[in-house]
């Protein structure tokens, strides 16, 4: 294993990376550092190409040192397919979507569930406990119950019946909450209130997002060792943004990538938009949302922990944040099926309004490679569609 | 392309592939045929690890010339994944399970309608039409508009939900009929009188199982082109069982793979086991099945048109036919997901359920590798499950 150590972005400070942590003592998150030059002498971009098709292709950059904790479903490598139908009648005919919806779970959170639970496990977690709009919990259910963790799991009453039906059937404790989010994280504080619970919940622990940058190695070894110009991702807590931009980074550290980085988007809901608004705001933190609502409900995440690192990357990358509203989406879910045949999710279809929309208003040019990322199954979201 | 010609399974009559065909003018389903002499020369098993993570890594195998018609959205080379703690419980400790459940519209249906589809437009279809439980519909009803062809599609009001939801998404014509498989394709005759539409009913023309074959090919590659002990499918129309002993006798013929074959085993409802009764009888052709029911929706087929088919795959490898009831597959359900976290369909569940009872009574050793197919999301299904 080329793990380091675990950092601060925000004042610097340094952690042994050998025992569960959560956020550091300043209250920002942590992030986990590799010894890039001795994964430069294990690996090469050519050597991957024959490894297994998931996320443990990227083996020398994830956290976990004995093979035994590696708990896989199978997940990752997922496609990443043109779309030029829909593209030309948004006027970006290099449209491309990874389809998250090929994942264990049915959503993307499977991959930071997977690298999380595994380096919890291997740390010596017994017991994990979370706060999610649904799909996080669903995965980090099924992943524990794979490395024979206990899970407790609280939900908003609004997520997604069937992720309900996932922590169940993968034997998780699940508290069904009136509410947000924020709501279901506060019905946990007793759970979490125990030191033998391990908290997961989005950000607080460095190793979820290590799963979740894997898209960004993805992305760019399905393109040919080569970036996109821009990387639309719908915005909830963010850490599959911060993920790719951290994956892009380690990328060109490796030397694996030149200089170009590809423009990150930030896509979220007019029903829940404090990072769009905090961005145009000039703003370095987001306030919270209020009254937070979108059929998008993946996304309806109104004080994302994360909002400085995900504000950090749009502006890093030359990027953007955008808005696009309900009606929006169900449209462009519409006139995409219609044309790909593919049932998105809504808040990969996000990404289409904020692409159609991007291409319209000049920000993208219509020779642009744009990589949309469709972050979980349509298939989890037909009580929304109905 | 390798395709030379269409045979039947039935009389030995010879059909040009050229043009689209239906039946045998015997009633038979017809089978693809390749010259396997030139695909040994132009692709060997090693040459294949390379390949891209999908089904059309298997080109050379199947049935389409052109490039330009390959219909694709990433489909195929799912994992085959260990299952040694719910293997363990039910004595099968190397018990394997095929996720078909990561795959385009959440079922293994995906792999015919991207074969089948890709075919029909090569070879000149503009508006195909089928019956279907749910699945296979609202696969071809996917892949349809990604190849921009219509779609006219008849399903029961029975069958799951999101099924329906994915035709509509997809743009096609949707008929919600009241009854089993067999009224829905009743349903259907005003439309298939029109001979501008290609009737795509389960093997009434001969590509889908090309599609399915491809399940019997990457079992083989993902164990090291050796095969396992045992596998055991859900047997509704039966295509996958029998694309799947097409895939060994091909590989066999190409030297690929030794003598040794897995026994198949068709697993049913007792809600609807017409293999079964018809391979206890000793018969050669399956009864209808009266009052058809069970919670696996997808393998409620009273009447498979395959049913020789089937019966020969089962005899020719020592195989079996086996039915379970519908306690016992939830049961299994979740008694694999506490253990191994995985929400699997009913279908795959009932798989896992006629494993435990081969293995109890001895048809199964405890040493048996033996690959399971799950042959969906359970995702799919949640009403059933609630």
């Amino acid at each position: 294993m080329h793990l380091t150590h675990l950092d601060c972005p925000g004042c610097g400070a340094t952690y042994d990376a050998g025992r569960l942590r959560n956020l550091c003592r300043c209250g920002s998150p942590l992030l986990a550092r590799y010894d890039l030059t001795a994964v430069g002498r294990a690996v090469t971009p050519a050597a991957l190409a024959a490894r297994p098709a998931t996320l443990w292709r990227y083996r020398e950059l994830l956290p976990v040192a004995d093979d035994r904790y590696v708990t896989t479903l199978g997940e990752g490598w997922t496609p990443l397919v043109p779309v030029p139908r829909y593209g030309a009648h948004i006027g970006l005919p290099r449209l491309l979507v990874k389809d998250e919806g090929l994942i264990p779970t049915g959503s993307f959170k499977a991959r930071g569930a997977a690298v999380g639970v595994s380096r919890a496990a291997e740390l010596g977690a017994r017991h994990i406990a979370m706060p999610t709009n649904g799909n996080a919990g669903a995965a980090w259910a099924t992943y524990a119950a794979r490395a024979g963790l206990r899970a407790t799991i609280a939900m908003p009453a609004g997520a997604p019946v069937v992720t309900r039906e996932e922590c169940r059937i993968a034997g998780a404790d699940l508290h069904v909450v009136d509410g947000l989010i924020g709501d279901a994280a506060r019905a946990l504080a007793p759970v979490l209130a125990d030191p033998a619970v391990f908290d997961v919940s989005t950000l607080k622990e460095p190793y979820r997002v290590e799963g979740k940058k894997t898209m960004g190695y993805e992305i760019v070894e399905q393109l040919g060792w080569r970036v996109p110009d821009a990387i639309l991702y719908p915005t909830g807590g963010g850490v599959g943004l911060i993920g790719i931009a951290k994956a892009l980074a380690e990328l060109r550290e490796l030397g694996w990538l030149g200089d170009r980085q590809p423009r990150l988007v930030a896509v979220q809901s007019t029903g829940c938009a404090p990072i769009v608004r905090a961005f145009q705001a000039g703003a370095r933190r987001a306030d919270p949302w209020p009254d937070a609502h979108t059929i998008a409900f993946g996304i309806t995440v109104p004080a994302p922990l994360g909002d400085e690192l995900i504000l950090d990357a749009l502006r890093a990358t030359g990027g953007t944040a955008i808005a696009v509203d309900d009606a929006e989406i169900l449209a462009d879910l519409r006139a995409f099926g219609t044309r790909e045949g593919l049932l998105l999710c809504p808040e990969g279809a996000a990404c289409l309004s904020a692409a159609r929309r991007l291409r319209a208003d000049g920000w993208l040019d219509d020779g642009a490679q744009v990589v949309v990322l469709n972050t979980g199954s349509g298939l989890k979201y037909v009580d929304a569609l109905q």
